[in-house]
């Protein structure tokens, strides 16, 4: 067990005033400590672990703090592996100061962020890519993220990645054990077969690596942006979307000059909505500028909504869904065409909008009105969309860029090992390529590690845990 | 015990993202309900109670939410005297959201504000005013508020009431069964004694209901009045009280015109500062307005803070001095007299204020430097002050303005007792008055009690409580 001498301690539940607060100690002291503040010291050394006591708690003027339950957890069954307590007391800030108080003077050092769950890796409860998990499972806010995060958290990427290692590192014990007999030139490890894991690992590691871009988007959420000319209503659709007044709405062209953007929770799914400035020619400055800003965030986009204005004429709108086409490469994104204000015009008109107007097929069509609020086509095609774009349940999809890196340099490594086995080049130079496969693959558990990596991991995560 | 179709359920955590949350189930069907989402059921409906269970827990279409730790309370052993579950959960705001869904989805319903409190009152586990005092401890901010909320919710104020009750029925009791013997002319209730228990319970109730003077100025903060001509320096000298730009400061004589004010908690005591308008002959509207409000303000007062400019000179000061104890009763409020601006005066200049100025005995004096930060003086003069306002350990203190006006009534009718007594009144009158007098002591404790009050105290608790 990894040997920490302090004994920390936190306030693991949300900041501010609630009915119930949790305060948690982990350490080789804790019991000794708890049971300075515990007034049923008795029955507290004699609790059977993961029991509630419950009991008043005091300061150390022997003034009552709070009257609360009290468990604990003995080394190595606890989330840290070490000895630990929560105690579970009123939830008013001046009780949970208070209490802390009382275990700082009683020789408890406060927690760190993520010092809890850095000890749980330290003492190899869980590896690195479950402790981050945590961290990205506590800040999930929505259905997929929750999901990703779960699943690595439960151990899925780690249980293939340990697979992947295994396999490895059986091949390199036989290569090496070939450079001790290397005068007797035998050959242990069959070269045929060890190409054939390292072809799998090598698609297993790409479709990982892969999986980051989807990951990505899911953790971050799926890039709309909403395009077109000005005054055809992009910033009252995106109120509408967001459902709040966030884009100033005026009959003024090119009253949106900056990129507004938010994100939109819809069926579980993040969404972030990009209103941009209007396309158009203008000398305007600040408006051109808001103009490239758009270009730019069409190529950053997911999703495209371009939105026509149902009343105009249908040469200019023609003119400019084919400059549109022209101008951008629309190559890997959704692209869908929204006629706008249908409010406006008869049905005729629509369904000649309908036949006549050219998408290439492209691009799909849909029919909507922001002023009368009628945009459940629209919201209906970007959870059609995304719903492409989900996930298994028990796919593994990489989220975390430091997973990604380190995927992307074994990967580089195991394609070493390949163009070396082709090239029928000698055991210790392939040896060379799998450790270094190995470590990076041991980057993304933990197993190697230093202590810079682990500050930056461990300080993003919250207080208490 | 109180019987309720309804197993309710909330968030009992702070509101927001932390390591961990707590979502609490009560009613009859708790155990049912939490066994639908719990995976491990077989382990769960085998539980012994308050011991921890950790298992994963899955939504309605099975799939994994998280993995948790879980606890039942078993009735009449659980806070609310139902059976309780009490869930310990990652602390994402969608984890602990999706929880509630699913509780719901199995037939939970959403606890209204105060409910778990209001159903332990409701089964009897604690009194009304132990109720309340919960409600008062999760929102206490100080040391002072935390001490008389947690006596209070330990029982102290049932206890004083329930013996004064208990002493009264019996009197109650042989009153009435002398009415039944009325014909006979039997004297079971000893008239002297019941006039010195009556003499005693009014004892009580005055010293009670006297104490809520105190009670709530401790609870809302001990009022002080920073009072003095324009540009003395108030405004300079609240923002040093608070450690922060709460005033505006400028060299214009008037710059402060409304009342501004905001608390401070020193030494564990809550202040609630107040700078006023100078006290100044002013042409200016709004300005008068201020100074109105300045005078209303110093009434309402606890400590008043007179600040004088140390280079003013003799005359003006002593002037001034005297029209403010003319203008203002000062009688109940401890008053101090700070000079300010000493960094700008020599010593001999300080001594003969000292000497020469006359304050009647009425206020202390004392020099600070607003400028320089020199203000220990005034905060040790306030602290001193606050003392004498402090509560013993064990001193019961009415904080809740319900209790204050049910023991106003309890008081009265037992003046009318004692009245009655000494007029040697007839028995069943008496009886009346003890009647009412226990009626108003039930209110207090919820013996004596309906919906609408009910209704009114628990819809000011904190959620999940």
């Amino acid at each position: 067990m990894f040997e920490n001498e302090s004994t920390i301690c936190a306030i693991s539940t949300a900041a501010g005033t609630g009915a119930i607060a949790i305060i948690r100690l982990s350490g080789t002291d804790s019991f000794k400590i708890a049971e300075k503040i515990i007034v049923k010291k008795d029955s507290f050394s004699k609790l059977s672990p993961k029991k509630l006591l419950y009991s008043e708690i005091v300061d150390s003027e022997n003034k009552i703090i709070d009257e609360v339950l009290i468990v604990k957890f003995i080394a190595p069954h606890s989330f840290t592996g070490e000895n630990m307590v929560e105690i579970y007391c009123h939830g008013s800030e001046f009780i949970q100061n208070k209490i802390l108080e009382s275990l700082i003077y009683n020789s408890a050092t406060i927690a760190k962020r993520g010092e809890f769950s850095q000890r749980a890796f330290l003492n190899g409860k869980i590896d690195l890519s479950q402790a981050e998990a945590i961290a990205d499972l506590i800040s999930s806010s929505n259905a997929t993220s929750h999901k990703i995060a779960i699943n690595q958290m439960r151990g899925g990427f780690k249980n293939e990645l340990s697979f992947l290692r295994e396999n490895l590192l059986k091949f390199l014990t036989l290569l090496e054990l070939e450079l001790d007999f290397s005068e007797e030139d035998v050959e242990f490890a069959d070269r045929k077969e060890l190409l054939n894991l390292a072809e799998i690992i090598l698609k297993k590691l790409a479709q990982l690596s892969d999986s980051f871009k989807l990951g990505n988007v899911l953790k971050k959420g799926i890039h709309v942006s909403i395009v077109g000319k000005t005054n055809v209503g992009k910033s009252s659709l995106l109120n509408l979307l967001l459902n709040e007044e966030k884009a100033i709405v005026s009959e003024i062209h090119g009253t949106t000059r900056d990129v507004i953007e938010d994100t939109k929770i819809i069926d579980g799914i993040k969404f972030r909505f990009i209103d941009t400035a209007g396309i158009r020619e203008t000398k305007d400055v600040v408006e051109t500028l808001g103009i490239e800003k758009t270009i730019q965030k069409i190529k950053e986009s997911d999703i495209i909504i371009y939105l026509i204005d149902a009343t105009e004429n249908f040469e200019n709108i023609q003119k400019n869904i084919t400059n549109f086409f022209n101008e951008n490469d629309l190559e890997s994104k959704k692209c869908v065409f929204a006629i706008n204000k249908i409010d406006l015009v008869d049905n005729q008109r629509l369904n000649n909008v309908r036949e006549k107007l050219n998408f290439n097929n492209k691009a799909e069509l849909i029919f909507i009105s922001a002023k009368e609020k009628q945009i459940e086509n629209l919201t209906d095609f970007l959870i059609k969309v995304s719903k492409t774009l989900q996930i298994n349940e028990s796919e593994i999809i990489v989220t975390n860029i430091r997973h990604y890196e380190s995927l992307l340099k074994s990967k580089n490594s195991i394609e070493n090992v390949i163009l070396g086995l082709e090239k029928n080049i000698s055991g210790d130079f392939i040896s060379q390529d799998i450790r270094e496969c190995l470590h990076y693959l041991g980057e993304i558990t933990g197993k190697i590690t230093n202590d810079e990596i682990l500050g930056n991991i461990f300080k993003n995560f919250c207080i208490g845990k």
